[in-house]
């Protein structure tokens, strides 16, 4: 058998601990899948101290996880430090000049800095791969660069964040209210003490970015997603869904077109949308994490499984090892940096589609008049509408406050938000509205 | 760029016609994830003459297709003939002793004579790639032999015949009987004239073969899988399936385990199961094929799409054209023949779950007690039990006929055999009963 891999590890927490494990477990399967042994020879992390229940002993410690890549004992180094710059980006950095591989967890980190990484990857001939940035244990990095390789790919959408699909889905099957549902997830260690990244979509805008530059072949922009999160869900809006027959999933998506001048235009967008329950990612519950690849000639290819978690993500990060041992070392976004096409980020005016928008109202006559002439001003053709007064399960209105949800016909995204902007200011209302997009075919 | 992948094609059927139209309307796609051009240079099939709607003056004809891997120009060949054996087998010969790389699309000829042409590809030191055998265009061996490889493998299944679930979900949806819904998919096309292979269950026995060696690194054995068909599934079984919470769906599964000796076993089985209402599988509709990978870390992962098609499965021929553009050959089981498994065949006694039972029997007295009594005297416990008289919806049975359903408790199904086997002769039985497994965790 030929000589082992060695790596080096970087931040020993719950992931880290996971790919020491599935190292030390699977050994013998993965030497025989990668063609030779895959082994650790140093670790480092924070703190030294830490009794983190996994023997070190075996294991060269460095103190300074920056000079890693260094060691004449060291051909990869597995980045799980986390933070879109610091130390990690620091230790990437120093990995390449020392003309080592990078294998990384850090979504933030591709997200910002990606580009510049790969960048460097490729001048030093190194590999640099992330699939355990995006929805933890899938192969979906892998899926779009190889499996899908063949296609033009038209859009990629998913669940990209299992905090909020956990909350989502159980806000659904108990019908409690966000706040509620939020506070259990904190205490269970489902979601953090500071919730932000995950529940305001900035989580799932890093991975969509990351998603988006691959599918595409065009540079990662993270700065261009639009991204809204679950917060202003309400249990109302779950249960008015349910009753149009719609599911509530926060769906990352981004697709690319083509502008008037024959611009290549990138949209992407973190979003809760309406998911009809006939849609595969309707019946997504929990923690668990989907892609859909939708490819000129495979259609649409849908990738599920366990999107977090030190298992699933150890998972990934030692399938990107064994493909190193085997020799790939490939294009970072799957075709050379120089290649990758700066698009331009597209608003969401140019789209179309049907929509649900909710709004918060005083309870006095004329405020369904005033909200319905300034949809019909704007242009947008209402299918649906709905009036619910106070009493109603879970999160009522205020007091004198009722709540009006409607769906539109498919329509320019840009009528909404023209509506929204008559109604801006309106004393009639008494939150700004809340858009959901219905997810399309 | 690289001097360009030039490939010979055998087989210009619906699939061929796929793969030429890919690689002329993506070529540039192709050539920036691959590195270099892929180009057809030669092309055969059985009849030069005939109409197929693709324009060939482009390729050189080879009228013999079996010398076509000897061709100067050819770099790889891609088999879309199809049959076990025959010309495929010959070509497939010819190509690893003239030392070129095959891809094909042929599950048959994998699961017969895939450990045979493996041997030959690695002593050619030449790829063997198969994507397109299995679950069409559903990147799942490369999820399996790459996006998984960290895992031990539990267990792989999944739907793998798309003409199967086309007919168990448009009964279901119909509450038609299965010679309606068969005679309608092959008007429409959906179904050969000879549908033998697909709902015998072949066909999934070809792919389950060929998943259970990727996954768990044994010796492709086709032989040794237990195929039973849907041509006995009754409308009036998918509505007692329905009123219990399950949908019934043709699920191909393969697992190891070790014998009392120590021995590992392998056991195959292409059966109909009842699905749980909340098990992902169970959504999964038409022709659509899905596959659940269990890994000891990866947790289930979930690979759905189309299972059949000329666009579908052309992606998955081109997807292993640029894997081998790329210069990755790989072994074509994931790890050297040589260290494959000859796993022992597992019978299905050993295994334990509950299962569904469908009677029909004779309309009088005591055939009940004597059904209950076989049942008890093999130690299986019932959990539930109805009985239909004639008049039901659909497939009634025959007069002085009714249809007793029943669902076990969990146990052995060796208890089931034994049960069957004391009711064996029974002139109270009108035909042999329909035993469905119930899809486990």
């Amino acid at each position: 058998m030929s000589e082992p891999l060695r790596i080096a590890l970087a931040g020993l927490g719950t992931v880290g601990g996971g790919v020491i494990r599935l190292i030390e477990t699977n050994a013998e399967i993965i030497a025989r899948r990668a063609g030779r042994p895959i082994v650790i020879t140093a670790v480092s992390a924070r703190n030294r101290g830490k009794d983190r229940g996994v023997d070190l002993s075996g294991y060269h410690w460095e103190d300074d996880m920056v000079i890693l890549g260094e060691r004449p004992d060291v051909d990869v180094v597995v980045e799980l430090v986390g933070g879109a710059d610091g130390p990690a980006l620091a230790l990437a950095r120093t990995t390449f000049e020392a003309g080592k591989a990078l294998v990384t967890a850090n979504k933030a980190m591709i997200a910002h800095h990606g580009i510049e990484l790969a960048t460097r990857a490729e001048a030093a001939k190194a590999a640099l791969k992330f699939e355990a940035a995006v929805a933890g244990g899938i192969p979906v990095i892998k899926g779009l660069k190889e499996g899908a390789a063949a296609n033009a790919i038209q859009r990629v959408y998913g669940i990209l964040n299992g905090t909020c699909n956990y909350i989502l889905s159980t806000m659904e099957d108990t019908g409690r209210d966000f706040a509620d549902v939020l506070a259990e997830a904190q205490a269970k260690g489902y979601a953090e003490a500071d919730p932000t990244f995950d529940i305001d979509g900035i989580d799932a805008a890093h991975k969509l970015s990351i998603l988006a530059s691959v599918a595409f072949g065009t540079a990662t922009d993270f700065q261009s997603v639009i991204a809204t999160g679950i917060r202003r869900v309400l249990a109302a809006d779950i249960a008015q869904a349910d009753a149009l027959g719609y599911y509530i999933r926060l769906i990352g998506m981004a697709e690319t077109d083509v502008d008037a001048h024959g611009n290549r235009r990138l949209f992407q967008r973190v979003h809760p949308h309406l998911v009809h329950r006939d849609h595969p990612l309707a019946h997504v519950d929990g923690a668990t994490n989907a892609v859909v690849v939708e490819g000129n000639f495979a259609g649409p290819l849908l990738f599920q499984g366990a999107g977090a978690g030190d298992g699933p993500t150890a998972s990934a990060v030692v399938a990107d090892l064994i493909d190193i041992a085997r020799g790939d070392i490939g294009a970072p976004f799957s075709i050379p940096v120089a290649e990758l096409d700066p698009a331009t980020p597209a608003a969401s005016g140019h789209r179309s589609g049907r929509a649900y928008l909710r709004f918060t109202v005083a309870d006095r006559p004329g405020v369904l008049a005033e909200i319905t002439a300034a949809m019909r001003d704007a242009g947008v053709s209402i299918e649906s509408m709905i009036q619910k007064g106070r009493g109603v399960a879970g999160d009522a209105p205020g007091a004198g406050q009722v709540l009006v949800a409607m769906v539109t016909h498919e329509g320019p995204e840009s009528g909404i938000a023209e509506a929204l902007r008559l109604l801006e200011g309106s004393p009639s209302l008494a939150e700004a509205p809340l858009v959901m997009h219905i997810l399309g075919e």
